[in-house]
């Protein structure tokens, strides 16, 4: 049984910008950004959120928890797929309203629904087109996800 | 003068997630999550905001436009402190609603109002205490901008 991490109160800009203690802003609607890179290359693989108890799993765990927009529920990541993401550092920003996880993929290395290691595997070219930085799928996503729906909403 | 790019409709998850169209999803309240890493080094400076104008500034002229929460307004990264960002590469995520750019950062390379390279300059310690990971400030804030407000908002 982990203690619980403390917030501290947000009094002072100077204790937020500059302090030692943890003070996360969320958004009006509960979250904050997380950016996810890989722990070796730097890569970045994600752009996750995070409400407050997704924070404290990924924080007490070791272990990647997001919220999923789409299904509205913490969502360990790699809990389907096997894809886990195991924490290396966390950081956090300035003002403490977004945070950044330096993780260790497990298994292909994938952090993607779609199949690929990034998520971000489009490039905008200079005319609004889009170009393929990644060219092939890590994993299949029907065998991982079989009928689960796509958490990608239109 | 630029032709404006065309935005696609998200007509069907295949063509959002595999398609060659770029076809953004800003968020309730209008604006998208960018995260911006410098071009050489990989690193991780900030996360910002855009709007739909600021993303098509951002395409259109090659410098890094977001828009600002704290003063609610467009803003060209730089304008003030000269730190600006010209973008390498822009890309986009599966569902298309998160950026990621590559830039270079003019002068000293810092990017963060704060006067470190990056924004992200604190890990999260095992007992939720912060520690420091920049140590060195690049620039000197007092400096760069004066009486201008602080945009961290408590």
């Amino acid at each position: 049984m982990t203690r619980p991490i403390a917030f501290a109160p947000r009094d002072s800009v100077e204790a937020v910008e500059e302090g030692l203690t943890l003070a996360p802003r969320f958004g009006a609607d509960g979250l904050m950004p997380c950016v996810t890179v890989d722990a070796v290359s730097g890569a970045v693989l994600m752009l996750g959120w995070m409400d407050e108890a997704a924070l404290r799993l990924t924080l007490n765990t070791g272990e990647a928890h997001y919220w999923s927009r789409s299904r509205r529920a913490i969502w360990r990541k790699g809990a389907v797929s096997g894809l886990t993401q195991r924490v290396v550092e966390a950081r956090i920003d300035d003002d403490q309203d977004a945070l950044l996880l330096r993780v260790a993929v497990s298994g292909s290395g994938a952090s993607c629904h779609v199949g690929y290691r990034s998520c971000f595997y489009r490039r905008i070219e200079a005319d609004g087109a889009l170009a393929f930085v990644e060219t092939d799928k890590l994993f299949d996503p029907k065998t991982a996800y079989g009928d689960l729906p796509n958490p990608t909403q239109l």
